[in-house]
């Protein structure tokens, strides 16, 4: 029997691909398209690559009808709006993966802080679980409500973490400077997202004020078992897809680049997803593009006592639908990797 | 069992997407990374997206001892290297799909005046059978030897193909204007193929002088019955994949647009890899990157008398390897579409 | 004393690129950034590459006003805008270069039945000097009114019109196949402009129906003295700036390369931005980015008995800013190249 | 009377570049275009953008030679070449301008460590004037052989520098994380710098090991009076020009947005070529680009009591062309402007 879902915010660059990877699973049947601004439209006609398999008309976004119809609902949606519709009712019904910021922040004044709207419903805070699998399997496993990290704090996070659970860097030195593809800032139509605008250059954006800083530095604290406080710089690049993150921090001790790799390769020697690279080989976003793998690299420089760790995803893909896909997976018992062992397309 | 699949050519771009496509099936077993450049060479370590899927050093090009290993060979190889090695005795063990032009042409004699050298092997010429599934399906389920069509003539001729068979247009009135992403040039180091020489720039090339000239003729010929001769000008455009072709063409009667569509439905309507669009709708490339689809439409123009035919593929895939997976599909007895279903990937 | 100038339309691409030209020069002033959508901000905030050059605030787009003040207005306005303004008390005030389509086409039918609106002020038609200097220099320099020619019509005329007027090709067989970047959709907010749409991809547009196309219609029935009706069509290219025209004819006569160059240098010698290439030699929109030029070229096929004529043009310059500066030199008596002597910048 | 200049290595990029802005010039004349691979070609068949301009053929690399002919000589060459060439002799006859790093760094070890090779003419170190006009001027004035500044240390060492002479940030906490454009790789036929490879793709490259780290460190050591060590990353971004610099540091006081932009303004506010940016705002390499403007911003960040500087240059011009060109002016005599007040061009 096919899992039965439905994404609320279909229409969407996330949302899309989440479609994408969906309708390419024969265990799976997507029954909602949900989509505001195009409702009554074929999802076909806005999505052109998918016009011989999505052959159904965009609806809206009622989630109570939806939670009737579906196992599971994909909310690809602006904040806000997923924690003003959960209720107990509905995850007594249907499973909710939140791409949306809503419940990856445990504490409500920080989200509120930073994403300067109230939080409706607080109360599903404690209940949420952050969906990064490779840290979080278990709790994922046995979720009603999945809080589908943002792209660049599972980048960030996948790159830097083993070192700080290790203590091998000082966490107070981490210095985060991330660049994304465009797909990033979505599908609203923008003068700052024209193609003009963006071809043929580069920027720093949200410096010191970006909003997935929270969530990082509550999963790093989680690992450094004490609050940590970063800089982070999202930079916007002329290309499609694509998160690098170069990371900088303060080593604590004296180690080779062999002992570094160990570590990295205790915590990620039997993830599927992550793949870690040889000591001084720096990743690059082409070699993951389309796939849901973290490609995870580092670079020691003795000069400054200082470790460059860089990391890369698609972050369409791991970044937000294949990994909302991925804890699709674990929630319904499936192989973690169902429907997500795409190799990364190049060129 | 598992088919035992070789590539000789492996790291040249088209060689490597035929990897890609091979190694994501659970069927198929890759034997042998042929690489001239890389012998001893991780495979994986030219091309990182494949990291984890393929961790083979690349091999020569001895297509005799590969033969003993392999079901099938593909070689994605220049010009004439495929015609000087294959022999009956080859023949006997495996079965080929070259995917260069080496058995793409009957005449020699065009072959060789437009390939500038001599064909080595033209005794296996009447056996070669022309692997466009869509036009020579029975041919190719029965071939030994399938040469793989170019990738333009692939796109040109699904594009043009209905209304020259239904005598709709006047074939001495096609004018071909096609436009490639830049993976259509190759991997080698040249000049011309630098970023920095290629992005932010169009240019024709190869005018009225290109080498898949003669291959669009001789198929349009057998569609129409009659020599056809075709303008055919090819662009270079700053993307990675894709083409795109816009030929122009007179009518030869007054039809509606209905009355085309229903001639390119006639052709394509179990075709599971064309999509025909609806009259006026502009085929883009994007809607068919990084699959097997061809995108097909027009637009009449009453003021010409002329129509516009349009057609959009991803020239690595069924301008290159998916098509040449295909074509294996069906020679093994496989459903046709076994690997190639991915939905394209945008943005 | 300076010429002083006034833009209607200055924070579109074509309104700011002429800002960019103009305030390059010692001896214009520019008086007016109209831009009825920043009323009161400061221009060199939406164009901060002039931020050390445009210290004033954009204004609305009161013609009547700036009139008094400026010795010539450019209007870069949406269709009809201008034409709704123009009036003879305001022609003897001030030069007028149009950059719309308002008094591009003499049949004021054809231009109502392309554009969807009635012409308001179809009186000045007959006034009204087509802005191309290449054929209509001396007119332009006594005209008051000028209207500067389309993008594509540029392109495609320099390109094609020695050959019509000398008789070499039959018009009836002329088909133009054009590409442009995509500064040519404007600033405007659409979704298919956005990065992620554009990007690695190409679509043809307007197929048929394109506005310019009765624009390069007038002209060259000019040139081959009767009515000529044509194929155009655009495409959409992932790049930000340059035209590149393809365009097929049949010959009327057997003539060699050296004759086709003979005719193309009889016309271009002594016109500084055209620069006619060598038989063969494509152009290529790389080599005139962020110049007046138009690179100008050509390739006969005997097999068909076609000429392929090729053009390139930076659509910003030539296609619109710079040639209305052309102009607006002719216009006061100035050296034609004044202030356009820049070098095409690559890569 | 005219300048007479000549280039070696006029066929790289940045040599082109040079004669790029030579040409544009009426007081100087481009009397040898040197480059050892195209000798004999003419210099236009190379770079087709100045067809019109630059009508000779190249020459080799004989500086002897060439000093007998230009008062100012570039060499935009490898590594080692112009040390090997410069002679006393040399140098009484003509002024030169290297834009390779072999007189950039004072200390001949640090030198030799970084570049692996051995400096064969130390003896010139001390006289040579590293050539960054904002700090240098003067003694830049009175040179007869200038260092060119390298791209990154151009960009890093602007956008820092005020700080560090101000003693406002602590020098060793510096990490400058540098993305660049394509172009910075040179015309080289390298896999790596192929179109395909670089498109949609980020990565860093000579992670803790780029040469331009002494360059910047030495720099920034003169400004802090005492040695100072930095983390320097830098990216290969896809885009043709422009260098993006994201610089952290600690702050060694606590201070205000408006006594930062102070600090910046006493420092560039007579600086044409530096343009400093409101507080909070981050530049852009699309405002600067085909200029030879620095735009230079900076966002405080309370949270970890570090300042985020960023820098934007076009690599081409004040990274390499535009600034020997600026030295050149400043040898000559000119107006430091002269020749390089273009505006950027965007889009």
């Amino acid at each position: 029997m096919k899992i039965k879902a439905g994404i609320i915010g279909a229409t969407g660059y996330a949302g899309a691909e989440l479609a994408r990877l969906l309708l390419q699973r024969d265990d799976v049947e997507l029954v909602w398209y949900g989509s505001r601004s195009y409702v009554g439209q074929d999802f076909a006609s806005i999505y052109r690559n998918m016009a011989h398999a999505a052959m159904e008309p965009c609806q809206d976004d009622d989630m109570g009808k939806l939670a009737e119809l579906a196992d599971v609902i994909f909310t690809a949606t602006p904040q806000g709006f997923c924690a003003a519709q959960v209720t107990e009712e509905l995850l007594q019904k249907t499973k909710i993966i939140d791409l949306s910021a809503d419940f990856r922040i445990k504490d409500v004044e920080i989200y509120e802080q930073w994403y300067k709207i109230k939080h409706p419903t607080p109360q599903f805070l404690p209940e949420a679980v952050y969906g990064l699998p490779e840290v979080n399997r278990e709790q994922v496993k046995k979720a009603r409500l999945v809080a589908n990290p943002g792209c660049y704090p599972t980048c960030s996070f996948l790159t830097i973490y083993p070192l700080v659970k290790e203590g091998l860097i000082d966490p107070d030195t981490i210095i985060i400077d991330a660049k994304s593809g465009t797909s990033g800032a979505g599908r609203g139509n923008k003068t700052d997202s024209l193609y003009c605008e963006v071809n043929e250059s580069i920027k720093a954006y949200g410096v010191a004020s970006h909003r997935h800083t929270p969530e990082i530095e509550e999963q790093l604290s989680y690992a450094a078992g004490k609050p940590v406080t970063i800089s982070f710089t999202p930079h916007l690049v002329p290309m499609n897809r694509g998160i690098l993150v170069t990371a900088y921090a303060s080593l604590t001790e004296s180690v080779t680049a062999e002992q570094v790799k160990a570590v990295y390769d205790s915590y990620y020697q039997d993830e599927y997803f992550v793949r870690v690279l040889e000591p001084g080989m720096p990743p690059q976003t082409r070699w993951v593009e389309g796939s849901n793998f973290a490609d995870v690299g580092f670079q020691l420089d003795s000069r400054t006592n200082r470790i460059v760790m860089m990391g890369a995803i698609d972050n369409m893909v791991k970044g937000a639908a294949g990994q909302a896909m991925q804890n699709m997976n674990l929630m319904f018992g499936l192989p973690e990797q169902t429907g997500l062992r795409q190799i990364p397309v190049f060129p």
